[in-house]
């Protein structure tokens, strides 16, 4: 039987990709609120064993989508987001370990989201889909690896808001997972965080074509506000280092700048106006102000009468991973992140990546990820 | 004679407002362009003496305006923006200088900017107005100066981009300036800062009240556009250290937030909405553009073969005054700035802040920065 006989339900999903999808039933997000048929997108490799416990679950980051791996195509020119990483003979061993990544509940990349048709209406949710936290794109995530036939994680593993999630598994389910590594992601987010974040989120309610979420079907779409919200993003995905070493104060001298600034345009603005623009089209503006959101909501400690108390939960071997030049997430905070999992009794490890490349140093700087999570996966 | 009677025309101005104003005849922009009837809005305090050398310059901030002192009153609730700075018996002494102020060319608050009359049309220039640079700015400020009876700046000081000015007075005008004050300023904003001003620039332009800056009288202000550009200012000007003691993750208690989030409203998303709507309806969005634009362009170097061919002009005593927590002018950088202008051959010096407060430091750090500047005004 191959997985796709046994899951039955292959829905098609966002055009150039090879998702599979799942249903996974009713669910109730924490905050409130209730989704009637759920299903979730998601992408494997490998094989999955007899006892159904050599699975890895990767996490995407805010704007990621299933193909962590598998090569490229059209809408992947250069591979999966994880391509480095996921393959036979690679680190996360495609020979040894079935690999599973699942498009986040509240996605556009085949999962239910604010764009999915309501079915008590037929029309798509818009505003109208519940707020939905970490915990719940976790809780969803268990759901759909349970339908796998997944018994056990060998290892959950991803970066920002895949790391919160690499974080909340083994917190939400103890005897569910073996290892978990967090890369450049902490217990909660701070304030320059919460405050980019707003900076994004207005940027797309303010836009006229958002009309409070209903764009769809509409023809016009909240693209400019998406497009600054993007903007907003990169300026904390990359650091000053980094900027000041790939743009500095450059002219731009691309042709890929659609708008002249007076006094002549910067590379860098050239290059932020071209990283908004490259998410619309492949993004949904509603879908950004979900997952952002559960970004900031985002806290350990929810529900725990301290973060301790949430920690001592955790049976999994503990990597955390910061990167030395990250903006939103910084390494102190990772690093503190993972002082307080050890003193709560977790098994907790804790290396730093030295880059400049800031938070997006995670899909860049390959020769030291990878030895740090082959580490992980052969030692812990 | 008093001043007002010595300079003849002074008309009104922002509401608020005590400033006086000076035309200074027509003006041509460096990067082109032309205005025809150009007038300054300034204020002073203390007396110009007869030989008319005792006199320092201050430079306001992005959106400061020429009330650098005076007291409180209605629109300056906390009296002026360097108000424990300048006085009698305080480090700017007004019992021994004359202390001038004028809003910048472009400006909003009662000097020749784009929302002045186009003498030609009679319709405000709005986006017809030329691109103004710092040291266009600088320009106008001497022809002000002229008209005063000033000879000589004993000293100019300025913070953010008036330190820029405070950097270009000594390099257009060396035998003019004795002393001069940079605060948290470099000779070019780095790729960072470029960025964040780029996505103000962007939320403006699209807002749809903006109208290509032909708003005025139309009933209809790009109020949203302004409030998030204020927004991602904010973030600039605050350190992640500063964020985090005084907003963390705080949920928003006050009911000065008017948009609730999803999930609850964080206390630095309260804080930036109310900044942002602070700035809407005492500044004039149009301005904001140019004058972020006149700080992005900034670069000493501009017209030399090098930044040390511009600095070797300088015959002032320089001192650059850096905030260890600066995110938008990094101290390391003001430092680089000041080590540039030693070799060059100026006297110049450099101390640090030690401040949490991030850029905006020089408006809040009164002990630190009182001590710095009457060091440097006593002794050089």
């Amino acid at each position: 039987m191959t997985l796709d006989q046994r899951i039955g339900a292959n829905l098609p999903v966002r055009s150039g990709s090879d998702s599979h999808r799942l249903p996974i039933g009713s669910f109730e997000p924490e905050l409130g609120g209730r989704l009637d048929e759920v299903s979730l997108a998601y992408e494997t490799w490998g094989e999955l064993d007899a006892s159904g416990t050599n699975a890895v679950l990767v996490t995407h980051a805010l704007t990621g989508d299933p193909r962590a791996a598998g090569g490229a195509d059209e809408s992947h020119k250069r591979g999966g987001w994880w391509e480095p990483v996921i393959g036979p003979g690679r680190p996360i061993d495609t020979d040894e370990y079935f690999v599973i990544c699942s498009n986040v509940l509240g996605g556009c990349a085949g999962s239910t989201g604010p764009e999915s048709p309501d079915p008590e209406t037929g029309r798509p949710y818009g505003m109208r889909f519940p707020t939905v936290t970490i915990r719940d794109i976790v809780r969803a995530q268990k759901r759909l690896l349970d339908g796998l036939g997944i018994k056990k994680l060998a290892m959950v593993a991803g970066g920002s808001i895949g790391g919160q999630q690499a974080l909340e598994w083994p917190i939400e389910f103890p005897d569910f997972v073996e290892k978990s590594l967090v890369v450049a992601a902490t217990d909660a987010l701070g304030p320059q965080g919460l405050g980019m974040s707003e900076i994004g989120r207005r940027a797309i309610t303010a836009d006229p074509n958002f009309q409070n979420g209903d764009y769809y079907g509409t023809g016009k779409t909240p693209d400019s506000g998406l497009s600054i919200a993007r903007m907003a993003g990169m300026m904390t995905y990359q650091s000053a280092e980094c900027q000041s070493e790939r743009f500095g104060r450059n002219s731009a001298t691309s042709g890929r700048s659609r708008m002249e600034n007076p006094g002549g345009t910067f590379d860098v603005e050239c290059y932020l106006q071209y990283q908004g623009n490259d998410l619309v089209g492949r993004f949904d503006a509603n879908s950004y102000l979900y997952l952002l959101r559960a970004m900031d909501l985002y806290d350990a400690a929810r529900g725990y009468s301290s973060l301790e108390e949430a920690f001592e939960r955790i049976r999994a071997e503990m990597l955390f991973v910061g990167i030395s030049s990250d903006w939103l997430f910084p390494a102190r905070d990772v690093e503190a992140t993972a002082e307080v999992a050890a003193k709560a009794g977790a098994k907790a490890k804790y290396v730093e990546m030295e880059s400049i490349n800031g938070h997006d140093a995670f899909l860049k700087d390959w020769d030291e990820f990878n030895a740090a999570i082959s580490l992980f996966l052969e030692r812990g």
